[in-house]
């Protein structure tokens, strides 16, 4: 039951030697999600081996060209890949434009169906949603219209007790309703309740995308509970004051709202270039929440 | 007097592992240009240690996106590093509006001047001029209007031969006007002939990058006795009606064209992604153009 985000791009806008800007893959059951879409994501996806062609959906937090600059390459990629399914592409508005105006520019028209959708990124909205996920956006307080993504599993149907089929004879027509919660009665008239027959099934799980923003408090309800968050942390927090300045967050801001939120894991990540080394941004964040990871190109880690 | 070029990227536009699509550093007397910028142009420059603040002028040939896609982060990172200088942007009819679209979604406004210029690409026509070089657009066959750019030197003044300054008391003063050309007349009235005092300059350096095109006979004239001829060479001699399909030229092609066109080195480059192995369109070449060279990423080549 694979649900795993694995990091492309660890760095904020100024380039660093060996860092590549924001992008990330979520990996659900075998479907590749990606969330923002930096310059090199392409490059980053054939380094590790993600195949392109399980993407269909790419989910974009802002307009700064960090998260979205390498967005037109994939999807002239996919193109010169003879991509037959359609491509579903979320984001705020402009990004429509900013696609079109650069395949009219090579008059390219896609062989495949590119589908561009754009979010509210002021309200937490449903943008995605299949038969075992659905993905929302996160408001983001940034300087211009942000949003973070939550990516939630939906609810799984109950399992049958071990053996409880064979025990009752049960019919097996019967049993996605039981697995739905039906209670069930034999052939005798005897009634046995759901939860005599089935056991609860593994807990949802959820991973939120918190890029960049300022800190704010709102957020921890958003992302309450979650068994990871990815939260930018592009200063440590003697640069509070240019955090604020920047809309963007601290280590200890991100770590604070992961305490605050009680999820289950901390991503940080979005680092300023001034930083080379990068243990002193999570040994400041683990003073606050001691589950904290960083960001590293290539790293993957399991929701 | 450095003239150089530096391959940044050898592919065409179907991503291959190891190979970037199209850009090249020219260096010419410590002043950098660049001829187009395909995506992750950046990082190849930082891997390369090319001084971004040297880059004041970049070509770019056409809108396919593996010759442009990297120019926008490139715009951007000028931005962030708080560049001052003006920066000059040619290519085109289409590449203001990527730019101008990209940076309105981000609501940034450029703390350095850009100029961007459109191009004829039908016609050679001057593009840029400085005191020592030219640069002038090569009309290329392609499938949207396309140029490639010649790099010209401008004729360097005459050399003063060696202690004919002292010998003959010659003020200073009039030195220009002898490397320019004038005779010189003593203070006893006798005539010095202009060779009889000065020598040769080394001859004027020609770059011919001749970035995406069907092989067309025209430009032999254009490049015609260049030092050093870009040529592009996407596929190998039996694929040639692909080739002509997709208005690329083959190694035979490219090399053809060096010869017809008397120069003195040729690098092939713009590899279709079906190339692992390069020795083999080398190899091909060579049988028409014996100074062929392959474009590989760090590769420099002087002029």
């Amino acid at each position: 039951m694979t649900f795993s985000v694995t990091i492309l791009g660890s760095n904020s806008a100024t380039p660093v030697t060996g860092r590549f800007p924001t992008a990330q893959v979520i990996n659900h059951l075998d479907r590749i999600f990606l969330a923002d879409c930096g310059e090199g994501t392409q490059i980053q996806l054939n380094k590790y081996n993600i195949r392109l062609g399980k993407i269909n959906h790419i989910f974009i937090s802002h307009l700064h060209g960090d998260h979205f600059y390498g967005l037109i390459g994939l999807v002239t990629t996919f193109h010169l890949f003879r991509r037959e399914q359609p491509l579903f592409i979320y984001g705020p508005a402009g990004i429509r434009e900013i696609i079109e105006v650069q395949l009219k520019a090579s008059q390219t028209t896609l062989v495949y169906p590119l589908h561009i959708h754009v979010v509210d990124t002021e309200n937490v909205s449903s943008v995605y949603e299949d038969e075992y996920l659905t993905v929302s956006t996160i408001p983001m307080k940034h300087r211009i219209p942000t949003c973070g993504y939550l990516f939630r599993e939906k609810p799984r149907p109950r399992k049958m007790k071990p053996e409880i089929i064979d025990k009752l004879n049960i019919p097996l027509a019967l049993i996605p309703k039981l697995k739905s919660g039906q209670d069930f009665t034999d052939e005798n008239g005897v009634l046995y309740k759901n939860e005599q027959i089935t056991i609860d099934p593994a807990p949802p799980r959820t991973y939120a995308f918190c890029s960049d923003t300022a800190y704010q408090v709102s957020t921890a309800d958003i992302v309450a509970n979650a068994d990871l968050l990815y939260h930018e942390a592009t200063f440590m927090n003697d640069r509070i004051d240019m955090a604020h300045k920047k809309f963007h967050s601290t280590t200890v801001e991100a770590a604070t709202l992961a305490k605050a939120a009680r999820v289950r894991k901390l991503i940080i990540g979005h680092y300023s270039a001034r930083y080379d080394d990068l243990q002193p941004l999570l040994e400041e964040a683990k003073t606050v929440f001691q589950e904290t990871y960083l960001a590293v190109e290539g790293a993957v880690f399991n929701v």
